[in-house]
């Protein structure tokens, strides 16, 4: 998908605004920001002054001043008075990255979906702290200005697209979307493109389009656990393959696994990768999709979380490699702009029109009025301002969670720090029983997301998935506090 | 589902009224409905005169004429200056009904997709006369009421609904859908219901939680053809039962295939049928219920056409003789009120959890907005006022519909004259290929549709669906001369 971080005054045309083309002071920031992330500059520790900044980056003063006011306005760095600006307060001692996991059975049958629906259904206590949560704060979308759009939508919509959009979806929102890829680099015809219920529809499809019964499918470890469910369900074995946590899948176990197993096809996240939030370089993933190609078989890549990288670089899609349709790439407006509306899409490679002609036997079409009501967004509402205001948002609530895990979790935890999303992904000292922390840490009020309902096989038993997608408040902060105590209690 | 027939006065209150409150003249009206749809009074004879009526019926003069006021605005009787009220154009010679279709092969394969999408592929150009849709004319629908209501869900969701409503679905909807259920006499716990993307996704939904691949099914001969595409998508095999063109399913013949075959589930619509438009009477869908009980074999009840009733007296459903939660029963808001919208739901008895989970596994939700929507439509929208005006649309269309056959189609043609829907099923002189008639009407911009789509076996060779839910007008009565000239020349 394409990203933007145009100045303001550009986000109200409807063409998304090449990522190239944004302003010197962001892309400074945003070096800046990526040092802060990964631990170079420190918490409390001063950033380079104005004048040192100008003379060493060779960029104008007024340039850093700019980028050290996004810095604040991001929560990243503090101005204190006539001492200049200080990275806040981010861990005093940072926590260390998890490590790769390890290699699992070679395959196996799926049955984790009794203990996911155990977990999800504790989380609808609307006063638990949402750490457990799967969505964002929905404070932090522009749900006023899609409900004008709503109005406006359904008020003009003729009554022959009411039933003609079902077949084909909503003509503007295609080519909206097309538009999108076309600037993020993927040139998509437009007959690839179905908009589905959401991308867990989209993912669906695409996985019955190219498996049957008993199949073996290449899969994360550790996984989205709707994945679990789905091969479960679907009646299909998975085949794990490590995952590193920031750089992605362990390309050497995929292509070992591709060489002596039958695999039907890949069910990849690329980017912000859930629960880890590994992105994989545009480097490994050409050399992903090369491999993929010499073995003919199909990826499918969820990349629900595109638009909320932070930085300016939009990551690129695996599908931007792809040079023969092998590649279903998967997307969403619901973490993005609007839960519960139930739109995403697969760009579908060859297996288009397969799944059009799956999705019409299933549940036909999504709502019409939605999709009407989003395509009207993405022309008049001012998309691409308000992903920058929910990145920032994103950015600064997972540096007040990883301050806060340091300052109350064990010191051997680990944690990941991903580029991008509203999930941490924690590694407790051994002796930790997850789903033991998730009955006690619910039983104060507080959720979370444990560790073995990411895997086939029930491992990261010690580890535990943590949403920071909510403004972080004296709640989050006593949440953490007391996960803190019931950790040290193990 | 439940349905009323009230005053217009009454119609804005939520709750539905019990349709035995009807008017007196209603009820009168629609006993002469039912003698002009069977025969008994002929197109061109005169109606009882006010005076007559009213000795013979004991009805007040004035009740004898605000129904035959009724009958005229719903476009069966014509008044003649002095002469009294005559039955309006309904056919001279009428032609008969089909008889019921023979027995098949016990279990089939099916493969009959390919053929279906072929057709439906067709239906795209909006200039062709649209004999061949699934649909009603959108024209029909409270479009910009509905916005209306869209416009006020959508300001007044709180972003914790916008989540929160896609594990539950809508509280409002489902206490509305339960209200209705009520009224016609289901008393439905409300963990029943489970809302889902339009009735396709919990039919969908239903079969997938009661059979595995392999298993057969049972179905109507001839069935709605989406019916045979998902058999075929989840390689489950049809033991089709022969319907009776106006009593439906025949019970013997599905006694005898129970007694012999594993059937894991049937699927049949037991009122208005598609595309017979049978409907099953009320002994019989209790028998039907008996002997699925004594079975344990589970009913998955379609009934997507529940509100299409012509007269007053909604058809109850099989699901209101339901004593253990064997019957899933189906309904949608797609048919009656809002195309598009994509919301309908299950009732679905022991099965319902399970549905649940299967939904949250492959589309979450459906759309958040759009069942605020109509939840607040069926609070203030004046559903049953709309109701009643639908309906009536479509008798009367049904009537131009078959008059016109009678007039333009060979004298040896047999059509159905179901109490409700708008589709017509005709049987032709046994040298018709309704493909081949298909192709030929197709390039005279006429679209049907045509038999052997509706079946596993490709029978009903001479047979074609024709759609009479759009307004009748001179490029119908064209429709169906051409569409003669073709029949003539086989």
């Amino acid at each position: 998908m394409s990203h933007t971080n145009s100045v303001d005054s550009l986000v109200s045309v409807a063409v998304p605004v090449n990522p190239d083309k944004m302003k010197r002071y962001e892309k400074f920031a945003d070096e800046i920001a990526a040092l802060i992330r990964t631990g170079v500059l420190a918490p409390g520790q001063k950033v380079p002054s104005v004048r040192h900044a100008s003379r060493t980056y060779g960029v104008s003063p007024s340039t850093v001043f700019q980028a050290y006011y996004l810095l604040e306005s991001r929560g990243l760095i503090l101005a204190q008075a006539r001492s200049g600006y200080f990275v806040r307060e981010l861990a005093k001692r940072p926590l260390p990255e998890p490590e790769v996991s390890a290699r699992a059975a070679q395959t196996s049958v799926v049955d984790v979906s009794e203990l996911v629906f155990s977990v999800l259904g504790s989380l609808k206590d609307p006063n638990t702290v949402p750490f457990g949560s799967a969505f964002p704060s929905p404070d932090l979308f522009p749900l006023a200005r899609l409900a004008r759009s709503m109005s406006h939508a359904v008020r003009e919509l003729s009554p022959h697209a009411v039933i003609a959009d079902m077949t084909e979806g909503n003509a503007d929102l295609r080519r909206q979307i097309a538009l999108r890829y076309m600037v993020s680099g993927v040139m998509l015809p437009l007959e690839e493109l179905v908009i589905s219920t959401g991308a867990m529809e989209a993912l669906n499809l695409c996985l019955q389009c190219v498996t049957r019964p008993g199949d073996l499918v290449a899969i994360e470890a550790p996984a989205f656990y709707a994945t679990l469910q789905v091969l479960e369900r679907l009646e299909l074995k998975a085949v794990e393959i490590p995952v590193h946590p920031r750089e992605g899948i362990d390309l050497a176990s995929l292509e070992d696994s591709l060489a002596r197993l039958p695999i039907k096809a890949c069910w990849f996240m690329s980017s912000l990768q859930n629960p880890l939030g590994a992105s994989m370089g545009e480097d490994k993933k050409r050399a992903l999709y090369d491999l993929l190609q010499r073995h003919q078989v199909p990826l499918i890549e969820d990349d629900v979380y595109a638009e909320l990288y932070f930085g300016s670089q939009p990551p690129k899609p695996v599908k931007s490699f792809d040079r023969e349709g092998l590649v279903m790439h998967c997307g969403s407006f619901s973490k993005c702009l609007a839960p519960g509306y139930r739109v995403g899409w697969v760009a579908g490679g060859r297996y288009a029109e397969q799944i059009r002609r799956l999705k019409l036997m299933t549940t036909i079409s999504p709502s019409v009025p939605a999709q009407a009501a989003i395509a009207d967004y993405l022309q008049h509402g001012g998309f691409d301002r308000h992903l920058r205001r929910l990145r920032h948002a994103l950015e600064t609530q997972q540096a007040s969670m990883l301050a806060s895990a340091a300052r109350h979790f064990p010191a051997s935890t680990r944690v990941t720090r991903p580029a991008g999303g509203y999930f941490l992904w924690f590694e407790f000292p051994e002796q930790v029983d997850s789903l033991q922390l998730f009955q006690l840490a619910l039983a104060q009020g507080i959720s979370l997301a444990p560790g073995p309902i990411f895997s086939a096989t029930r491992r990261f038993g010690n580890c535990a998935r943590l949403n920071y997608g909510h403004p972080w408040d004296a709640q989050s902060e006593r949440g953490m506090e007391v996960l803190g105590r019931i950790l040290a209690s193990f």
